[in-house]
Formats: structure tokens, C-alpha cells, sequence
């Protein structure tokens, strides 16, 4: 089981998160891109200190929507979400050249990362983009995603253009009966205690069902488990989380 | 002697010069990267363009300056202007290998090109760059720079980072005897007939010289020829050329 | 009868439609305000340009949305909303009271505009933030709204807050039995000849009925007529009618 | 003497300072405008906030550089800069006009800043602006500029605009003996204990001379003191300040 975060989230002067903390714990880093958060020289640095740290390389593209920090629903149409997902990865993926590393994988963020969930035209746009940028390239790129209980749709899109998935499952989030994660909008959508937090990464990691908000047991297969850096308690589950899967 | 043309340079709704018109005519496109024109869509539609009429294509990185048209000179870091290169190159690659044609040089725009004119240390971060995005890149990315009466330094630059470059002359443009391009602040900076600017356009194609501001004969050996699509005016010169060179 | 103009919609370099060659023609000119279209400078020449011509000016003001020319539907709460509001209205007031030019009223752009027609609950807002800038203000600001059929809605909301409505008709565009716009979706949104066009735009301006998609007859009475300037034959267009209504 | 702080210096979901526990704390709130921090939402906020302290407001305008916060030197043609100055303040006024609250100054922000100092043709420009937004205004707008030894000059430009000067000096600050604030590109340009800056401050405060980083003494006459509240310890010298000045 690995550990991913979003990282590089700041913009100009602006700072989010505590990076520094967060890297020598995780696996992968998920790196804003521009569109909503992560300037060209936040990303050039993010890319170092992933490196300095041996951690996995993700691009995290967005709507354009620097205000809204990319939460915001926009349409684009199938054409200019290629090209906005070509013109972030692709920016990213210099910079790792560059700095002599590989980018890994991609994994959308925030209101497109959502809509990919409900939406498999969608999802296909983002899938037929990855395997665009496949073609020749000797470390394909990954699509990481949601884990959910029915996955045979998304399974059968992502074979159908030769990319490889990544599930990833919340540690910190409560779930749905359904799968789904409990909306934020809702009490008890997040797991309170450390207990709680590190509890649930096990089970997702040892492959057992979690509880849902209901009280159910649910299964959800996931390859890697999303924390977040940008508080203390945050960092605090995330070691306690590292130190038990070790 | 080739023919290279600033292309892409709308943004959003706004439109720029006629590239439909200009592109059948050229063998260069220098296409924005969206920091000072050219958003992710138009920059996917100036590609595809191009490779529809077999055109090489270029990235024409810039300052980020979008109000100002990347024409106001702006102080950067090394470092910082290093990741907005590759951010933007790595931008308009990654459309290119999704449209399978190959992203072949680089121009940098506006305040920046002239920057690297006039400051060694900016031209060698410019250069040093692209060495960095050119380690195992199976076909190596060429610097278009000011084709000029002392070029010794420049190459020696280049050389020493295996950089190849492509100079480019200016058809339409008067040059001073030291071989620069006379100012736009100054009468007389641009040719006004077509006889005149085809005929310095053949000079160039010729490796002959050419007349400059105050009468005397320079040679400016080129590689390229930068021409304009944006008036119809511009547009009849370039197809005068074009006739001219083939 | 009124003819107003959306204008002042270049940034940067960017130009778009041919303000000089409207302005002489039109009572109302609407400046965009830098959030879809309109940056600083532009917005200064553009009151300067309304000034010259004794044209009334009013704030045009947008999502924030360069990109998508604020044709893009966004979310924001009722605060952000009214910030926004302010945030541009505000800032063409200044350029108007230094230029010594008052600003008379305010049309909402783009999708902005539409989602206000549909949303109560936004209208309100609109009204509302008017009339807190109305507040101690010697000439208060009057909101511009699409004429309807069923216009007591509106009516009541703006009587509330006491601002007035300016109703803008469509010279150019079919209307829906309802009364509504067709959309552009659908063909026959658009009327094609001067003849048409100018026909429906006397009928406005006697307060008689127009003919509507399906022909039947309907009245939608209003206060000023909306016409575009942005190409030879819309500019032709408002020529011929700006000569009837004289 | 009073207290001013530069405030509102978020953007979107980025933070920065604790400004509700400043803003208790000073006289005048310096509200950055949009242009290199401060969308409309967190302006809004930022007045709510000044209000309901009763902090005095003031505009903190700035070249067009959210990346690099308003700090990069940037050319703009006077007529250019009188439409930035007039965009951000209306922008400002307009909300404070909403909130019921005045806006009573301007100061502007970073480079802008800094030039002014050095440049007279700008400073012209500044304060001609604000004399033009103070036509017909009940409450004219002041200027906040750098107290300075030789004052002549810059006393008699805004006297000729009838524009009056609030002259701020650093409380945590060294000066050199010409009366200019030391450059923090060297060491010592910055009081490192909050004896030292509370010291500095009561001698604003009385009229009384202050050390030169060489050891002399000058006189710099203030109206306000310029102080932050970014991080803990700026914020202890303030209130160490605030209990001595009261």
C-alpha cells in the first residue's frame, strides 16, 4: 500500500501545506500544475525535493481556476479538456526531464477529478489523453483514481486504451454504504480521531473491509492511500499511518 | 533559406493575424505558450494547423505577461526563468506527441528574445535549458536566435552545451551597420515596398549582403527568415517571397 | 428608444469590434470591467471614446472568466457575487469620475447576465448591491435587464430596492412565442436581413408587437435596443436604424 | 502617531498574515486591491473586518503581479499607471462605499512604492490621480508615502494637486544617515529585538531623532508608523508599541 499527497500547492508567495514535513513519509506526490495552484517555479521545486526524497512523481492538473483553487465545476468541451490536460502534464513532465526524474502518473484534481467519477464520457477523455502521451513513451503514464465498489466500467475504459489504474482510497474519510465517500456537506464525513484515521489505512492496506457510515462493512480494493500534509494532526496520522505499515 | 512566422498569438475569444492564411506560405511556425498569448486550445489548433500543411513547429516561450504581450522587460531568477522555459515548452511538446509531429526549436518572444540578444549569462540559461530537455530526446531542440555580424560568442555558448542554432534575419526590417536591427523607435525601422522586402529577403536566401540604415553593405549570414501574416500587406511580401525562394 | 452597445471588449492587444466606428452610432455604451474582457487601460480609453461622443456609460461587469469571455457558467455565493459586483462597477466609476463622465447604470455580461434572468434569488442580489451603491449617490445607477412578457417578478425585486430597470430588447435576434430569446442553439435565432432587422427594431421602438418564431404576435415593450457592432453588416445594421429612429 | 499595516494579502484560498489579530491592534488598514494580492472576496472581508475595528482604510494598489506579489519593477506609461490606480481604488471604494465605511488614503504598494520614492515624474502621477478621484469628493483621498529628510520636493507637488501627504516611517527598520531605509539586501536592515523597535517607535512617536545604521542621529518627521503582523513576533512588537504609544 502506498501513501500519496498533494503537494505544491502554493502560488507566487503564497504557501499551502508544509511540504517539507510530509515528503519523507509519503510514496507519491501529487503535483499542482498551474491551473489551480503551483506556479512554474513552485513546481520546479516540488520536483526537486520529490526527488531529494525518492518519491513517485504524479501530475495534478485542474480546471483553470486559480480563485477557486479548481473546486468549482466548469464545462469544457472533450477538445479543450485534452488540451488542458496535455498543456499541464506536459509542462510538469519538462520540468522532470529536466531535473532527471520520471513522471509517473496523473491524477486529476478537485471539481474535474469529481466529475470524472460521474461522468465516463468524461472519464474517457481523460483516458484517451493518458494513452495519447503513451504512445512511445518507455514509462507509461498512470491514471490514479477514485476506489470504488463497482469498477468494472472504468476498468474496461482504461483496458480498452492500454492505461494502467491506480485506486486510491481516503485513510482520513468516511464512506458511504454505496462506496462512496461521505460528502463533505454532511457530519461525519471525516474520521476524528488518530485511531480512527490509522485504523482504516490498515484495513485498506490489508486488503479487509471498513466500516461505512452506517455501520456496514464494505470492501474497496486500493493501491494507495490519499493524507494530507497541511495541518499538524494531519502529520501526525500520516507518521502513525507509515510507522504501521513499515 | 527558410521561412519562420510568430503563429497562435490569440487568446481565449481574441483572434491575431490570419494564421489560415499565413501557414500554407511558411516552413517555421513559432507558436505561443500561453504566457504572453496562446491558451491551451488555440495552441492545440496552431498545431494541428501546422502539421496539416507539414510545417515544422516551434515553441515561442515568453515572460508571463499576458496584458503586455510578453514585450515588457521583467527580472527573473536563473532558476526562475529555467522552469518557465520548460514549463512552456513542456507544455506545446506534450500537444505535439499527442498529435504525433515532432516539436523541432525553440524562439523565445518579445522581451525575452531581446534579453537573451543583449545579456551572455540570459542566453546561456536559455541554451542550457533546452541542453536539459535535449538528454536522450531522440530529435534534439534547436535555439532560433538574432543572426548577427559577431556570432563567435553565441556559437561558442551553444557549442559548449551541444545547443544547434538557427539564425534568423528580418525581411522587412532595416538593419544599422552593426548589424542590429535599427530600433521601432526610430523612423525607417521597416521596409516600406515589397520590392524592398523581397529583395533583402533574397539577399539573405543568397548569403549576399545586404544595404543597411546608412548605406553600407553588411552580411548577416541566416538560416531563417522571420516574415508576418498580420495585414494583408504583410501577407502579399510573404507570398512575394515565397514566389521568390521556391 | 435607446440603442446600447456592448463595448470595450479587447485586453491587452487584443481588440474586438470596431468601437470607434459604433460609438457615433449609439446612445448606451456597456464597458466591460476586466473580469471577461477590459482591462485598465482599455476601460480608460473606452470612457474617453463614450465621453467624446456624449454616449451614456454603463459597467459591464462578468464572471472572472478571461478565458471564456464569461459565456461560462460558475458558481459563487451570494457574497462573492456582490464583491465582484463592486470590485468592477467600482472600478469604472473611478475611471468615469476622473475622466468627469458620469456612469448611469450597469448590465450584468454573458452568463452572468443569462443565469439573472432565470434566478430570482440572483437578481435580487444584483438589485441589491445597486442599491447599496446607490446609497448618497447624486445620479443612482439603474440595472439593465432582457424586456419579458411577465415582467412583474423583476418589477417588484427592483421596486424593493428601489433601482430602476432599463428593459433591453434584441434588434437582431427571434424571440420565442414566451417572449424568451431563441436560443442560439437553434436555427432562426438570428434574423438575417437589414430589412428584418430594421423592421424589428422600429416595431420596439413604437412599442408595437414583433412577429416571433413561430409568427405569432407578441409585445415585449422596452426601453432600449441592443446592437452590436463587431462586423460590417451588424454595423451596416445599427446605421439603418440609428436613421429610422432618427 | 499612528499604526498602519498592510493587510488583505490573500488570495483565493491562500492566506497570509493573522490580520484579525492585527487589526485590533493598529490605526490604519493599507487594503492590497486585487493586482498583486487580495481578490474582491477577501477585500470585502478585509473591510468588514477594518470596520468593525474601526480601522481607518486605505488602498494599497500595485502593478499588475499576482506571481510576484507587486515587488518586480515594471514599466508603464503614465497613462497606463493613472488607469491601474484609478481601477484598484475605485474597486476598493466601491465596496468600502457598500460597507458604509470611507476609504480615507492610498498607499501604494511594493515597486510601485519604491519608485515613486526615486522618480518624481511618477510621484506626479500619483498624486494627480488621487487629485482628479478628490474632485467633488467629501472626504479627499491622502497619500501614505516614505518620510524622508529632504521633503521639499515631494511637499510641493502635492501641494500644487492640494493632495495631502501622510508620511510613514518603519518602526522596525534601520536608516541610513541620508534618511533612506537601509536595503534589506544588507545585513542590519532590520531591528532584531522588540527593545530596539519599540525604542525607534517612541521616537517617531515624540518628534525625536533616531540612530543611522553608521551611529548618527536624524530627524524623520511621521504622521504613521509603518508595522506587521505576519508573523509572532512582528506581532508582540506591535503590541509592545500599541501599550507604549497609548
Amino acid at each position: 500500500m502506498l501513501l500519496n499527497c498533494d503537494l505544491g500547492e502554493g502560488f507566487g508567495v503564497w504557501k499551502m501545506g508544509d511540504d517539507s514535513a510530509v515528503m519523507p513519509l509519503i510514496d507519491q506526490a501529487n503535483i499542482a500544475c498551474g491551473f489551480h495552484a503551483g506556479d512554474f517555479a513552485t513546481m520546479q521545486n516540488s520536483v526537486r525535493l520529490a526527488k531529494a526524497h525518492g518519491v513517485m512523481i504524479g501530475a495534478h492538473p485542474s480546471y483553470p481556476d486559480l480563485y477557486g483553487f479548481g473546486r468549482r465545476d466548469m464545462h469544457f468541451s472533450a477538445d479543450e479538456l485534452r488540451a488542458q490536460l496535455l498543456y499541464q502534464i506536459g509542462a510538469l513532465d519538462a520540468i522532470c526531464h529536466a531535473e532527471q526524474v520520471p513522471l509517473a502518473y496523473v491524477k486529476p484534481h478537485g471539481a474535474l477529478y469529481n466529475a470524472m467519477q460521474r461522468d465516463d464520457e468524461l472519464f474517457t477523455v481523460v483516458v484517451r489523453t493518458l494513452a495519447e502521451l503513451n504512445r512511445g513513451r518507455p514509462q507509461p503514464l498512470k491514471l490514479m483514481t477514485l476506489a470504488k465498489m463497482q469498477r468494472g466500467e472504468v476498468m474496461e475504459i482504461a483496458a480498452q486504451y492500454d492505461v494502467d489504474l491506480l485506486f486510491e482510497a481516503f485513510a482520513d474519510r468516511r464512506y458511504e454504504s454505496s462506496g462512496q465517500l461521505r460528502s463533505r456537506q454532511f457530519e461525519g464525513a471525516v474520521l476524528e480521531t488518530p485511531e480512527q484515521i490509522v485504523a482504516q489505512a490498515l484495513a485498506f492496506a490489508r486488503g479487509e473491509s471498513i466500516s461505512s457510515y452506517d455501520g456496514g462493512a464494505i470492501l474497496l480494493p486500493a493501491d494507495t492511500l490519499c493524507v494530507h500534509g497541511d495541518n499538524p494532526q494531519a502529520l501526525a496520522a500520516v507518521k502513525a499511518i507509515r510507522a504501521e505499515l513499515s
